[in-house]
């Protein structure tokens, strides 16, 4: 299930989406928040691992969320709209948990407008990179990979500023990680957060998270 | 406490800071995530109630905090640094829940660079201002106030797009909010979230919400 709304700028699909399926299904001119690639657990594993390749706050773009907690309870936190970010935050927590509070059934995902898009790609490691205003960057093996969507200038100042060539695969890497798509590093794949790699490690979770865990 | 890191962008302050206190020790080019003006409770208040006037994410400059939680136990949650926002968010959840899960310490804020800033008023309603892209806008009795920083031609376009006049009052809200600042119209200001009135009321705060609260 992917519904978009056009007006209000907004998706809500189900957990096991694909990505690149939701990228198909856009209107032009809305971009979702992460690049146009495949990813283990599709839609539901990206919001679990706290999203890909973003240079900005993921968990802003995450309006509302359903959730299985747990204890079984279903969980329905934020709403469709960004007025709908009114406090007693339950969506956030959730982005990035590593399914510590439970699995997701559904994601309402914010949509941005821009007039043009790019995806970029050249020899490199993220160290190379951290000046660039690209909105996502990340690393496969020894390639740099910058995509961006923004006002026409903008995108191409930014590809400018970032080098390389006009790169237009849609990876699929989903057979990269057996076993999970995990935190670490040696794996396929890096952005500015974690290196990820197969086998599905999580970063330790503090206590009191899994208080909050069990209370849900 | 007020101790500002120029290079990384942060402040960390005390709860009991005051707004304008913060204000007046920023180093020129950069800037909190809310407008000159002082408001109840300092800079834990406004954590707690979740900002005031901005357009933006407002979770998202908090970029850590420490708290007391409702058990007494001291919690640290987030950190100094954008990259630090790495999931098992405790930080997100606390903005915005009107104390439920605890009183605030300290916080970390993200400033942002800005070469230039204004502040405009006019008269208005926040309904008349629904496409303006100004980081900030409020609304005080039937005047409407934008506050924006950025580049010196972004600022400009952005107050020119507002109309009004600079305003280079940095109003004292407090006394104005007798018992509280809570939410509620007829108050004698309004943000795109929330009416604010005197009283401390706060939104009815969901079940789960509560269990995650007693948990901490």
């Amino acid at each position: 299930m992917i519904e978009i709304s056009a007006s209000d700028q907004y998706l809500t699909a189900s957990a096991d989406s694909l990505l690149l399926d939701i990228y198909d299904a856009l209107p032009a001119g809305l971009y979702p928040p992460f690049p146009p690639l495949e990813l283990p657990g599709g839609l539901g594993g990206l919001v679990s691992r706290g999203g890909f390749a973003q240079t900005f706050f993921f968990g802003a773009e995450v309006l509302g969320l359903t959730f299985i907690a747990p204890s079984g309870r279903r969980v329905v936190a934020g709403g469709r709209t960004v007025k709908n970010v009114q406090g007693y935050d339950l969506t956030r927590p959730f982005v990035g948990s590593f399914g510590a509070l439970g699995v997701t059934e559904t994601v309402t995902l914010r949509l941005r407008p821009g007039l043009a898009s790019a995806h970029h790609s050249r020899p490199g490691r993220l160290e190379d990179a951290e000046e660039s205003r690209a909105r996502f960057l990340w690393q496969d093996g020894e390639t740099l990979h910058a995509y961006h969507f923004g006002h026409v200038r903008e995108v191409e100042a930014v590809m400018q500023a970032f080098g390389g060539t006009p790169d237009l695969a849609r990876p699929d890497h989903r057979t990269a990680f057996v076993g999970g798509m995990g935190v670490g590093e040696g794996g396929p794949l890096r952005d500015r957060r974690f290196g990820w790699q197969a086998g599905g490690t999580v970063p330790d979770m503090p206590d009191l998270f899994a208080r909050v865990a069990a209370s849900l």
